[in-house]
């Protein structure tokens, strides 16, 4: 199994016997049985007996038992005393909540943030509506609107259990950037239901983030609310994705010595992110993009705009980049891989190719989809595109997203850490940049705008503090 | 002017001679233009000047110019060097703010959270629709849905323009009981359209709260939710109201010595509020409401719940107890009160009657709406229905809420502090006990439900920890 297939997480707290190699021949079994070690916390440390919480990684519950098993082996030495899935207990009564933002304890604060207080600013807004973006969460708050009809690696699970993937987004978005983000299930697999849905709740937020929705539904869906809407529309499994595919390949170009611009570029795969990486890369070079999918009408989508589709081996024969979304584990082989090739296999969990493989067939480069995390693109888009208030997002703006992820990338990694509150920073002021510069910013930013937050002292502060939104 | 008919607060900020007597020429000034005096801090103290920052109440725009006019006769010895309105401040970027429960700082956090962790907490739900109880922040978040067609003395502001009193509601049930809370504008005004758009996006929600809807339309869209959901939905300018009215009305019956069962009542008005009053108070007591209203339409709809229909003389003349929810202000004159009878006027502004007025006419209480606020009693409903998981609500279930805030009231108050947290959560152990007796709970509740929290030390910390939530 490779890392990347570890899907389950599990704790074992054991107590070793603590003579030497106990844990030597423990961490030597589980690697035998496949499994991956993550975090080691010693709880106590004794004369006889020493207690450690260990992660496993194993790829599914069978494994697990088969791990299990395998354990017993030595029961003399190791005892195993709990069982636990971490994972879980973090999603306990989910993983976002509300505050408020400052705290209500006198009479005299419930008098101005309730009755009577609160009717003036109601009255201030309803004679002009553009008041809301000062006194109320909407230019700090996104929602998140998703129906789960195509979630991760598991397809239609509906809205529900798609949840703790919006709360994770939810949750990472205030994290990264500071901002608000609600998720909102939206329980219809109608597109025209889906977007009437939207259009009846959307006042209250600032941005429209759509999220796991099936193809092509994801496509109208998003068309039909950028035209109604003058507030920014993304969906991120298209657009973030997207930006994070050109910041990488724009990195890897970097690495490799060679230009965007003369590279033939292949596109193997085009569902939502495909499409939208193709599009981005047509948009970001001028040049077309060759591309290959099994369903005619993907192919069209991509004609539509302005690329070439050939079969996958006219692809991975002829073109200098090879970008992959297909969802199809291993579909590209070791053979076909040709030298200096730069080939990013982005399928989660597992990708078209493991980058060592094509690296060992002679790719100048290689990734898979760890390393692209699109977790690099929205929060960045959404902070700059809300601190300008911009009215759509365009290509260019998604471009200004990709070079400032790209130009933040450690020398000898691909994309910076997605965890890293200054890149989020950089990405949003290139945002409000381009947008502005695009003539789509309600609230125009100027070129110093977030500079000493994002290059001062302790950044993560000064980018998320309150005292930042009050310029 | 009556304090409350104060709509206005601004502060000014006064740097005043330092020689004995100013502040209160100044006090006297305030007072003689009939503006009250809220907060006064002191900025600077000197030799020759003290600045301070006061806080004035006054009716509106106009009265403040005129208050303003007036202090210049003082200009020798009171400068006014800035004027605030903090009420405003107070309302830059709204009341609420989302935030990450657990801090994601380190990837392996991020894995847990977000992918790979994050699929199998969405699998098992898919599996199982009820663990989302347990796995997202669905069973501790109310959604707050409004239109904005009839907000407190405003009327018809639309959805954009309540948002503050949305955004007020939201805060002040995180702040009370520890709850989430998202504001979902709703923008049309067409009930059915309305209660369509509830059901699409009802699923990320553990209670739905309807606020700030027209009459007749909220009846109808409430009781279409309720049938249509296993879960709480209340209009909280119907129930809130009535349960705080009630409360008010057990405690006036205590300090009087009085029998409610022996009073005959009367009601003035029957909006949304009244409507809801009578029916609580019909309810409990099991008899007849005598009740007045120019609509025709809101007398049917008390007929129709039992009550009966009188001439606003009837009532007055023949009830003990009189409730008024008209917003008619000084509707009730002060010859009509009879001797003994007690007086709730509730509509806000302004009252009815004023209290003392009531009194001095022989009216053995009176109390307005100041006194009787419903955030005394949405927030423990909410976290009650909550916690026990309540599939409906019903009108034991509001009674058991009245009498807990009733028997919280202290001696010589009608009601107790709203912002005291012990409050709700006695309210919080009555509702979910009540909703556990009916057979309406889905996670019922034992007898010393929340007791140590509601009764041991520090029970603010206690009642609103997260750890509490942990059971």
């Amino acid at each position: 199994m490779l890392f990347s297939q570890a899907q389950v997480i599990r704790t074992l707290r054991c107590k070793n016997r603590n003579v030497p190699g106990v844990m030597g021949r423990l961490a030597t079994l589980i690697g035998e049985e496949g499994a991956y070690m993550g975090e080691i916390k010693t709880i106590s440390l004794g004369t006889n007996a020493v207690v450690r919480d260990i992660d496993v990684l194993v790829e599914d519950e069978a494994h697990f038992k088969r791990l299990l098993d395998k354990l017993k082996e030595l029961k003399k030495d190791v005892q195993i005393l709990e069982i636990r899935d971490e994972v879980l207990t973090l999603h306990r009564h989910g993983k976002i909540e509300t505050k408020p933002r400052v705290p209500i304890t006198t009479i005299h604060q419930l008098r101005r943030v309730y009755t009577p207080g609160v009717a003036n600013v109601s009255r201030l807004i309803a004679q002009d509506g553009d008041r809301a973006d000062k006194y109320t969460w909407i230019p700090l708050t996104v929602g998140i609107f998703t129906n789960g009809s195509r979630v991760l690696g598991l397809g239609n699970i509906g809205p529900l259990a798609s949840l703790p993937v919006m709360e994770g987004k939810a949750a990472l978005l205030s994290q990264l950037t500071g901002l608000n983000a609600v998720p909102i299930l939206v329980n219809t697999r109608d597109p025209k239901e889906f977007v009437e849905t939207v259009l009846r709740v959307e006042k209250g937020f600032g941005a429209i983030h759509l999220e796991d929705i099936e193809v092509p539904h994801c496509f109208e869906i998003e068309e039909k609310l950028i035209k109604a809407l003058e507030k920014p529309v993304m969906h991120d499994d298209q657009h973030g994705t997207a930006v994070a595919a050109l910041a990488a390949i724009l990195s890897a170009c970097r690495r490799v010595k060679v230009d965007i611009q003369k590279l033939s570029i292949g596109q193997v795969g085009l569902g939502a992110a495909g499409l939208a990486i193709s599009k981005l890369l047509m948009g970001f070079t001028g040049n077309p993009v060759l591309a290959t999918d099994l369903n005619e009408d993907a192919c069209q989508r991509l004609r539509k705009a302005g690329g070439k589709i050939g079969k996958l081996d006219d692809v991975l024969s002829t073109c200098d980049l090879i970008v992959a979304t297909t969802g199809v584990p291993g579909l590209i082989k070791k053979e076909k891989i040709r030298k200096g090739q730069i080939i990013l296999a982005l399928s989660n969990p597992v990708p078209e190719i493991e980058p060592q493989d094509a690296l060992d067939a002679g790719a100048a480069l290689a990734a898979d989809g760890r390393s692209v995390n699109n977790l690099l693109g929205y929060p960045g888009i959404w902070r700059g595109a809300l601190d300008c208030r911009a009215k759509r997002l365009t290509t260019p703006i998604y471009v200004a997203a990709a070079q400032a992820i790209a130009a933040q990338s450690p020398k000898d990694e691909l994309l910076p850490n997605p965890l890293d509150v200054r890149v989020h920073a950089n990405v949003a002021r290139a945002v409000a940049l381009a947008v502005t510069k695009e003539g789509l910013a309600k609230n125009p930013v100027e070129d110093d705008y977030l500079k000493n937050e994002a290059s001062g002292k302790a950044p993560e502060e000064s980018f998320l503090s309150k005292e930042r939104w009050e310029r």
